[in-house]
């Protein structure tokens, strides 16, 4: 259990110095330096820094995949579903803002198996979120607006959050899903 | 003239390559390989590698600082403003979407000067922006939600067209101007 901790605080640490310095600039040296400890002592807990990315984006990932699993299968409106995605987004950027900017900037220096996972998962978010929007036009909860339209118009915002999030001082956890939701699905006009 | 047409050319064919690998990962040596000409003779229309990066952003920069003012200045509601911002980001991802990849992923790497002036209209921007929604808000055009959130979720869809659009094969630039006002502005629901 202590391993495991330590684990998590490297990761942890890692996701900052990835977030400043992108993925490919940072050495086992700097997170070592980062963490005031030598860098042999981090092979004690992560065999690399390769280990240490999947790590970040893999839970990341899995943790989207999760999360839309269950909206998709839960019993409520289309509307109710994308509500929910919002609501995801927001719970995971406030948990992890420094892990998602490894997600969005860094997924392409995962290794071949993870990176074929993390695509696979990717794409199959996308898929859902579209299937929602197209469920939706089609029982008339949604407008009947391009499909494709609707889910960039929304995901562009909901995978830039990470970076807007953690420079805001003075939004509210509760204030900005509310208003989240109220702009992205009923408009500002 | 036939100078000036060459430096354009010069410019688009490195938009394109910084666009694919990055500003500092690009050489002349392969931007003239990518042109089938000699490096030594794309210093006859350009003296570096910085001053063809500054030359898109600038321009690009200037593009929208100009079209931000004209819409600050005509006499039209907060919503007519909002719509006109939406059809100059549409215009200036159709004309050129990979200026815009070096604007958006680069413009760190612009020299001091060029910096300072980009980042001051990049500023400028922003708050003509914020300014029109706050003003569409105190006349009622524009529903009381955190202004904040209205300006990220408006600028986070338009600044990523670029990356997304080119991507489309099935959308017409006329329903992408139709949708994406209805989108952004009235909803989806």
């Amino acid at each position: 259990m202590k391993s495991e901790s330590r684990k998590e605080e490297i990761i942890r640490a890692a996701s900052i110095l990835f977030k400043e310095k992108g993925y490919s600039a940072v050495t086992m040296r700097d997170l070592a330096k980062a963490m005031g400890i030598k860098a042999a002592s981090l092979y004690n807990h992560i065999d690399s820094k390769q280990e240490i990315l999947s790590t970040i984006i893999i839970e990341l990932a899995e943790e989207f995949t999760t999360g839309m699993n269950q909206i998709v299968n839960s019993k409520v409106d289309a509307i109710k579903k994308l509500e929910n995605i919002i609501d995801l987004h927001i719970d995971v950027t406030l948990r992890n803002s420094d892990g998602l900017a490894s997600l969005n900037n860094d997924w392409m220096h995962l290794e071949e198996k993870n990176l074929q996972y993390f695509e696979k998962m990717r794409q199959e978010y996308e898929e859902n979120f579209r299937a929602i929007v197209k469920n939706g036009v089609d029982r008339e909860e949604i407008k009947p607006f391009n499909i494709e339209i609707m889910v960039f118009s929304t995901l562009s915002t909901l995978r830039t959050l990470y970076l807007w999030y953690p420079k805001q001082k003075n939004i509210d956890a509760e204030i900005l899903k509310h208003d989240m939701i109220s702009v992205l699905l009923k408009g500002m006009v």
